[in-house]
């Protein structure tokens, strides 16, 4: 069946005005927040209810024509990017909340309810939906879930995948299943956790069952300023050792406050080589004491100032800098890559002067703004893709900094995923039996390969096929630091 | 190849007395903690290492002779029951803490190692491994992770699956392949998850990176005596709703109280009809602030009296009843079966009522001993295997049960597991198709169904078949409380 065919079927089961094969209309999807990496889809579907998206995928796997889900396409490693012969299906029609029960601690929603929606629908209740990816305001709950979606406030409430207890899928067959439920735990395999950041190549969620979180009887936020990344590293170090688990503890290194002072004049303090900002959250008498501890060992790691917010304006300026951080490198630097890579938290100090001497070897600049608590690096790679050769330094340095996450026993991706852009970085963290595992389980699912191809795995497995035998160490004990966490 | 070919094989590529084939010998692993379910098997191995468990595996692989892999055998729903013609593979030898690392917060265990003995290493250290199961001072952590065990201090801090980061795995094929790792995500699918709880139906765990927890600065007991559950049930709710996350919540009944005051003398307050006990633990400003808290809502829901635990030995016996309770029944009926439902906390003092209810028309006695906070129900049902329908009468009123639990919108299990003793429930919670799409994966990890076959699913699955369509409403539809949590 040809596309054109798919799209009579597809508007004669739908409506016609949710079904786009208009070049121009399809190019306003061409990619998501990896916005380097763009393929216009064949067909864009707009789906209202859950029956329509699983109509949608029956129709594709019907036919043998792949198909891509996306949200609000916020994404920044291109999971949401088109098949260029396939379908898009674009899920934010699906935004209603379906039930809210805070006495249960749960929320039902479609998946393109908006993040930041679950918060406040809940809040007079006295409750929020913890994870806060940066792009809360507009990415959707739907792409949370195929992402696995961190945020800054992750170190203490942890990741999407924390936060699901149950989901609605439609299958690539087109079957409409359920994965966990309400409760904390379900008998049988826990598939939800797999479905959960697995970018869809499993399925499309259609209804999300999360959990709230109670709002915290108090937070309190402190910025340190530190004279160099070394001092604040060992802040944070001492912070966690101590036993204190912040709601966030985010670092800024020089050139990120530059820019945030730039292009929000946040203020923070002059002359520092590193920010820290350090947010408590919890029981009053909790954050009190633990409060006090905090202050002590950024004193004592070499904080030089160390402000706190006395009430929820100044709290917001002390944000406000790390928020605009990655927009505000615009302000000095045309071009830049934000880079995704997890490092054990004791091993901040080494990578980032060894970041600092990758970048400077290479004439490119490197701005880090990163959530420090979990070791999860954002480095800016800046460039000017006017600049010959700019361009493929920046990509060089980046790819580098990936390199240094590996050896030092991390991980290729904390929060942005896998996608097309880290493909090829699997293999670096996992054996051919690893991947093939999970193939298997992607062949056991899509067996025709039509959910979001081209994603996550370097290279697509037959799914008639038995994996091979491993043969020599795994690559994470070639580095012989594979245990470093 | 018969089991004696497989005996020879196997003596050959291990040592001769790793492999059992002596009757009398097979009759010590004739069951696991679910002792009324009985099967001698075939050939019992006893593996000193991961190369072994893999030499074992693919033996049985290459044979197609079933196996089934055993801990501690303390699992309650038969989850480690051998195949009669099939290969025992016991853990217990595979005993040894390959690595502490408090710093990071991770330890490197080998299945075989004791639950409890992973806190006793990490002590010294200021930390301490979370999930309790009450048998912990015998089960395995391969146990453990087969059955996501959980405990009483599983309400703050979770089941087995959220201590878990890393595991290498002994495939069905006998490949040996690594999921998650010592961070706390990784790019690609969350299998470890959907390993946890998978009863080693998809293979045989070698090594367990498990998180450790720091040891709380103060931990405070209280016992609070009502004069019935309903009390005791809405008192569990109030300190839920004030947004207090107690370490533990549990309650008993009268018969319970009767049962532990016979046999260990706990000194519980005369008269009455259930107590709780309640454990505060974190930095001791919070616990102080919040203690205050748990005994006004404790009296404004009628507690009778409250009792501090004023040291540590005063804890230990508030302890010792709740602890003793499931072998202290035996003191009042020679016989009884533990039953391991989830209800919404909400409907305690409902659900309760109508287990007195079932209990009372069939003239049989149920103890109630459980983990209040988060709803997971033991009801110990009483009977005298030598009076003529006694045990008949105490199955019915079990399986009434867990009947009320899915009409509730819980779980047939909290945390004992499906194993053999529940699978025939499974269709009640899941529709075919949902059970499909888990067997979907057992068929992509073993497609030959030899990995601990007969548990969890009431029906195997041919593995070359895709499933079919969802015909009619969802089982935990039907009931219109599916979202009660």
């Amino acid at each position: 069946m040809s596309i054109d065919a798919l799209a009579v079927r597809l508007r004669a089961e739908m409506t016609p005005d949710q079904v786009l094969t208009d070049r121009q209309q399809l190019r306003t999807y061409e990619c998501d927040g990896l916005a380097h990496y763009r393929v216009v889809p064949a067909l864009v579907a707009l789906p209202h209810t859950a029956a329509e998206v699983a109509a949608v995928v029956r129709a594709c796997a019907g036919v043998g024509v792949p198909f891509v889900a996306r949200g609000s396409g916020t994404g920044l490693s291109g999971g949401a990017l088109p098949h260029a012969e396939g379908v898009l299906i674009v899920t934010s029609q699906l935004r209603e909340v379906l039930s809210l029960r805070p006495a249960d601690e749960r929320a039902v929603v479609q998946p393109g309810v908006i993040n930041l929606q679950v918060s406040t629908v809940s809040k007079e209740h006295g409750y929020y939906y913890a994870p806060d990816p940066s792009s809360q305001q507009i990415c959707s709950i739907g792409g949370n879930v195929a992402e696995n979606a961190g945020g800054a406030h992750c170190l203490k409430y942890g990741f999407t995948t924390n936060h699901v207890t149950g989901l609605e899928v439609v299958t690539p067959d087109g079957d409409l299943v359920r994965l966990g439920g309400a409760a904390p735990d379900t008998p049988g395999y826990d598939l939800l956790g797999a479905f959960v950041g697995s970018e869809g190549t499993l399925g499309v969620a259609t209804e999300v069952t999360v959990r709230l979180t109670r709002l915290p009887e108090t937070v309190r936020t402190l910025l340190a300023a530190f004279h160099g990344t070394d001092q604040a590293g060992a802040a944070t170090s001492a912070i966690i050792a101590a036993g204190v688990v912040p709601a966030a503890i985010e670092m800024m290194d020089a050139l990120s406050i530059e820019a945030a002072e730039a292009a929000v004049h946040c203020g923070y303090p002059a002359g520092a080589g590193a920010v820290l900002i350090v947010e408590l959250d919890g029981p009053s008498a909790e954050v009190a004491a633990q409060f006090e501890e905090v202050s002590r060992l950024c004193d004592a790691n070499g904080a030089f100032e160390t402000r706190v917010a006395a009430d929820d304006d100044e709290r917001q300026l002390i944000w406000r800098g790390r928020k605009s951080a990655f927009a505000a490198v615009g302000r000095i630097s045309p071009d830049y890559i934000v880079q995704d890579g997890v490092i054990p938290r004791t091993a901040l100090p080494e990578v980032l002067r060894r970041i600092d001497e990758v970048a400077s070897s290479h004439g490119v600049r490197v701005a880090n703004v990163f959530h420090a608590g979990d070791g999860n690096l954002h480095p800016l790679v800046l460039f000017d893709a006017q600049v010959a050769g700019e361009e493929e330094r920046a990509e060089t340095v980046s790819g580098a900094i990936i390199d240094l996450c590996i050896e030092y026993g991390g991980s290729i991706t904390g929060e942005h995923g896998v996608g097309v852009e880290k493909a090829h970085y699997m293999p670096r963290m996992f054996t051919d039996t690893d991947l093939d595992t999970m193939q298997l389980v992607r062949c056991a699912f899509d067996p025709g390969g039509l959910a979001n191809p081209g994603k996550i795995f370097p290279t697509p497995r037959l799914c008639g096929e038995r994996p091979g035998r491993r043969t020599g160490p795994h690559p994470l004990q070639e580095s012989g630091v594979a245990e470093i966490f």
